[in-house]
């Protein structure tokens, strides 16, 4: 199927120009000032952007946590992002048994995504435990398209800074790139038990048992470690905080190839939230927390000045019935919260339509850097011939008030309730398929494929 | 004449890639991981990198200073461009007589380079006054392609603060980008004087009465005047020092559009050279000069971390004999030396080959930034189908020593002289046709064409 | 008269300790653990503070700005100063008559002050113009007593660069300190028309027609100046905005002597003033304007970072009718509001009561900072043996909240009204003589005395 | 016996002055402009400089490392110190037998110094390991003197993170102030088995075995715990570079109330040393090493701008026989070089006599901040009426080289083996009485006194 978009103000991170646009077999055919050809769908993009779709690189769908299970899937997370204008996803796997190999949830995920994702998605490698042959599969999952590992400082399977050290060196000698979730873990333990054994349990205390300063020491704590591993690229997920940008900015100023990500939810709601009585606090339990409202100007200065590389979500759902297992002890509730779905409309509307951003720096952040950074490029993050046709059209004249009953995944809830936003999405393509049109849905599930990501890109280790 | 390259590492800013090119009527025909296709010249690029032609956005052909007059005109100072993979200049025009209008200096210029310049080339406004019809008139430039404009804070035709508002809300109002020489004309006419009065004549003396703070001070002078003036983008030239680059980085911390451009000599050489006796100082006299030995270190972390945005040269030469007017009073030294044949060869040299910039950095810094920030993009910059054939072929294996012989300018010294250089460009193509190759020069006079640039791209005035 | 002070807690800013303290001829005559001698009056301090008088380097008594003259004269500004716990007084002199000496204005200023002031006082030299004559007549200023100078660069008497090098280096040959009024005034102006030509009269456009970046642009001048002036020692009034700060910490870092003082309306009350309607708004008009809140938390990290030296007030107080002038005008309003009476009780409670300093460093950003600054340590701004015994007791569980009634100066209004404050001046010496106890004056016009402040202390040309 | 100085320049970190100074029972019986009594023994201080006794906080005399037992006893270290103008130590005491009480060590060390020291000191307690009996004890050490702590983050008795937040906060707790050695022991031990298995056994695999980022990582988590150990007071020892500087102040500007100390070999000698054969290489290993000479310029600035508080040694002194244990293998080399009696001469010429910083900073950094910072002022640290005559003329037209042969204590080599210093102390006094006069010593074994130290000063909670 062949489709034509004409008149579209076409965006790329480099630049915009009017034009019209050529789908067929599912790519990027032609651009040009003007196209007139036939085709089996013409569409009209007249006053509307035209970007490349959305990736989001952080997301949690169908994630066992142990004491919860997320409650969106590989179908429904991905529906809702499609909603919101994103073609791709990034998933960070959950763990697997104790011991197991890298490829064991690999399988697994894929096995889950390729019945019921509706947009394309690769994983980033799940880093549970060191060992010679973890090392040494590493290189396989990189020939298996896995060109990205994440590995945490907290939680279960938190690495000592040996293992940290190993891995870094490791997955720079396959270029690939080390993700970081960076939290301090003995000092958010002690913090979380002073607060239990003093009976600190309303939501609130789970901000103050993981203040900044656990995730500012863990930022620099990789980055010095990597530095030690012969500069090893860093990237680090879900920056939510100023001081942990600060060092970041150091590093990068020293020329150290580190990276940063943030997310909306770090950039629009604050650690007031927690404030709010019964179950409306645990909604917004994830981790890092939500930081003062002050924070908020610091990222978007990052974003700014180019020290924050990418925005993604840590999409990562629970109905409010799960969540309200930490109702009397905010330990107990189940970490996360939705925004695959409203990632782009946020950043658009907020960023975009209110001038804080440029249009090609918006579609830089959530779309041409994370397909960079993440070995899709150009295949995604770009309007260009021969890229995939996953494209995006925003109408910067909708207005759209975000409820709960407009959102698309399972969840029962959105942090973002009452956001009046100017600007949304109002037509996703995936590979020259039309998935939503019209706020219809026309995909199906299974439709998305796992994509093959290359190795990092020679020039990132130098961060430029 | 089609020109089929193949076997190519394509480098752009964004990416590099494997493949061949085909080049059919001055533009980029079509690039491909392969073609086969008949040419009238195919060449066999393997091993060599493939970039887009160097843009050098300050330069002065044929200026006179007053005191003297250079001793490249737009034909001499282009065929050494091209030597050194440079296919397109933006020339700083000189004063023209007080009180002329700013087309005076644009008839005069495009007079000389349409008969001499063998590459592209464009100009940039000068502004000598501020009244009501140099305001009105620069709407007419901007209509004429000159979408650039300096000014001057020292020298015969330095601007006011007042005079400097006025024509920063002008230029912003009309897309168009405010270049600034910044050097604080009162306290380096101060220091001149205390200098001259004390005997202090040496070129040592030069550096000395204009030191790093003369020109901090004007740099931050500028900044809170463009912020002043509703955030009007404003690119600061020739960047010297580590102070000016602290103002800079704050600025853009803050989302200013702020723009800085260093050059060649800022990076490799310093202040030492001014001690050297007789007429060997007086080689290096320019302004602002060359600086303690460690702002370099600075200046390259500008580079990493993106607060330094172009690399361009200042290319103003001047004969031994003319420089020979400084002994005994520096201050009766022209001002300026060579660099547009050396620019992209240093830069290669001891950036890429020594791994303190990614060859992707290499471009943006050369060629795809300058082109975007001036209009140029995607015409110049890029290696894309549909761009201008501006191509250069960089062979790293090749080694070459600077010295005044290899050198193609009228200017006889090189401020480089016995530089070892790792890596050269060997061949330079402009808009398809071959001006360099195997050391041969087989362009024109006349050949470079005036390029109409358009209006400062929106984004920038977001910074990115 | 020898007063016996028991069982305070003595302030220094070095140190605090418990003891006692005898007062003989005006001076400190012994301070030990435990003093039991006779004494014409015994105070009872337990549980108080006992600190050196408060120091206030930043007064604008009885002057005349041309379109008005301020209220408080050196009578009324001096007892308001007293029961507020400052001792002395550093003033601004006015204007004289153009060309008029450096001696003019202090003669007839110390005519003024030496009639009516109750607390002790000096006088900054006023730098209108620079000749000759002037940079002369330094020298004897300085023999005189007056061992800093203010310059301004906006305003009736501002100077250019080249006039400010001459007075920085001629100051600093003379071993006294350059203070400066720092405010871009061709921005300034140019926004001033901008405004009143498009009717934007109210007072909020005071603040919009001399933004933050005028003052920064200011600061980071005179840095600039003072450095190429053989590294001058610098001195910052009335610091109001972190963009400036960051400026001034920049030069710090690198060892430059620049010095800030910032006064309590820039850490307590902010722009949104200018909001208020009618006269309300026209209290707060001053220069450099308040300034967005988010500037306050910047410098209180500069006070606690050391960055800033000393907190004066700028007092220079109007009646709201004279205020009133500028109805439908603002630029017709005159400049000022009252400070001198309430500066260390504001800072007291809202920096040491609530914890934002310890209570030394109060001591030393109002005290005995500004004294060694200045040339009166260790006469005054220290609790020692053979120091004045300038004395000021502070109650920290008396609790106050400020109106207008309970203020003494001339003014009919006051900025802070409203404000609860926790801990409260509740005696004020004068060299031996209590001037202010219960709330009862007990001072007489006069009896201040003019202080022959010493040359800038040697360290300060090191910054430390 | 009494001692009269005449004529002297009396020195302290707030002020200079000049006068006379008799000292009588061991303490500064007055100070005046003049005093004209009778005196046991009466010097004429012209010309030369009166400062309070050097206080060197970080010293390791007697100390057993495992591997070898320092050179330099209490006796032999107390008095190379003397000649040094320093008359006060606080030593850092080794460890003890694994699980040893805190008091155990301070039995020990007390034994061996009441015997042996020639001037007064004091010990750091040294933290082995964290259970509720240490974290009893700590209060039992607070009330014997010993106010301050150290902990380790490498070598055999280092702590994990959560032991760290409990010392952090036991010791704020007993306002005692926490001391660090900040490296990190994972990375070092990672690195050094690398290198050794690789064969990279000279000394300079020592320097590059613990490169700064080991540092820096290990001071900026140690910022964050304190941060959330609520804001506990923290002292970084030994500071070696400009990473680790750059974490310091982004907390002192948050006003978190972090201190930093800094040693002369940090400043005066750099890698290239250890680049020497032999054993000449070997006598520079000490930790962390010496960093590339870059760095000294930064910790000037630090120095500069207030954000290194104080300057101490880290004497720790081995013989060239002990040093080459060391030959074919840098971890067998005993760390440490001697410094005691350098430190004051150093600072001073390089300091003071090069204009880098006032002789009231030199004083501050080596004396009387380290008396505040230690609970030791102004009993010592200044020139007061009523402190300890501890004083040290030191003479500025003296002319030193330094050499072996003219050190004092054990060690047979020094690391500045042909230093030439501008100026020098020419006389030290302890408690009235004169140790070292004309390069002759004059003390005794065990006169030195054990000083009980107090609480930290309330004022280091807010940092200043």
């Amino acid at each position: 199927m062949s489709v034509l978009i004409k008149n579209a103000t076409i965006v790329n991170a480099e630049e915009s120009r009017q034009g019209d646009l050529l789908v067929a077999n599912g790519l990027i055919d032609r651009i040009a000032p003007k196209i007139d050809v036939p085709a089996d769908r013409v569409i009209d993009a007249s006053g509307n952007y035209l970007i490349p779709g959305g990736i989001d690189v952080h997301t949690h769908m169908n994630i066992d946590v142990g004491i919860a299970k997320s409650c969106d899937d590989f179908y429904s997370g991905t529906v809702a992002a499609a909603f919101g204008g994103t073609t791709t996803i990034v998933d960070h796997m959950g763990f697997g048994p104790a011991g197991c190999s890298l490829h064991h949830q690999l399988e697994v995920y894929k096995e889950w995504a390729a019945d019921q994702a509706v947009i394309d998605y690769s994983f980033h490698g799940t880093i549970q435990h060191i060992n010679d042959d973890i090392l040494d599969e590493m290189a396989s999952m990189v020939d298996d398209g896995i060109s990205s590992f994440k590995l945490y400082l907290t939680y279960g399977y938190k690495l000592g800074d040996s293992d940290v050290l190993k891995a870094l060196l490791r997955l720079n000698e396959l270029n690939a790139l080390t993700c970081v979730h960076p939290e301090n873990d003995s000092a958010v333990n002690f913090l979380r038990k002073r607060m239990l054994a003093s009976g600190q349990t309303d939501p609130i205390f789970h901000a103050l048992s993981r203040p900044a300063e656990c995730e500012a020491e863990a930022i620099s704590r990789m980055i010095n470690l990597a530095a030690l591993a012969d500069a090893a690229p860093l990237y680090i997920v879900h920056l939510s905080n100023s001081a942990g940008l600060d060092y970041i900015r150091l590093a990068q100023q020293k020329g150290q190839p580190v990276f940063a990500e943030t997310c909306p939810q770090y950039l629009f709601l604050d650690m007031q939230r927690y404030q709010q009585k019964g179950e409306e606090g645990l909604k917004y339990i994830l981790s890092p927390p939500l930081r003062e409202a002050w924070n908020q100007d610091k990222l978007w200065a990052g974003m700014n000045d180019g020290s924050i590389d990418t925005v993604a979500t840590d999409h990562c759902t629970f109905t409010l019935e799960q969540k309200r297992m930490g109702l009397g002890d905010f330990t107990k509730c189940p970490n996360g919260l939705p925004g695959v779905e409203t990632r782009l409309p946020l950043m658009f509307s907020e960023g975009v339509m209110k001038g804080r951003m440029s249009i090609n720096r918006f579609v830089e952040l959530v779309s041409a850097k994370p397909a960079k950074m993440f070995g899709m490029y150009p295949q995604k993050g770009v309007i260009r011939e021969g890229a995939d046709a996953d494209l995006v059209l925003i109408d910067p004249a909708k207005e759209v008030t975000i409820t709960k009953e407009k959102q698309h995944g399972n969840c029962d809830y959105t942090p973002y309730e009452g956001f009046k936003l100017q600007g949304y999405p109002v037509l996703t393509m995936l590979r020259g398929s039309i998935l939503v049109e019209n706020d219809q849905f026309h995909g199906e599930a299974g439709q998305g494929r796992f994509i093959r990501r290359k190795q990092l890109d020679e020039k990132f280790r130098l961060r430029r």
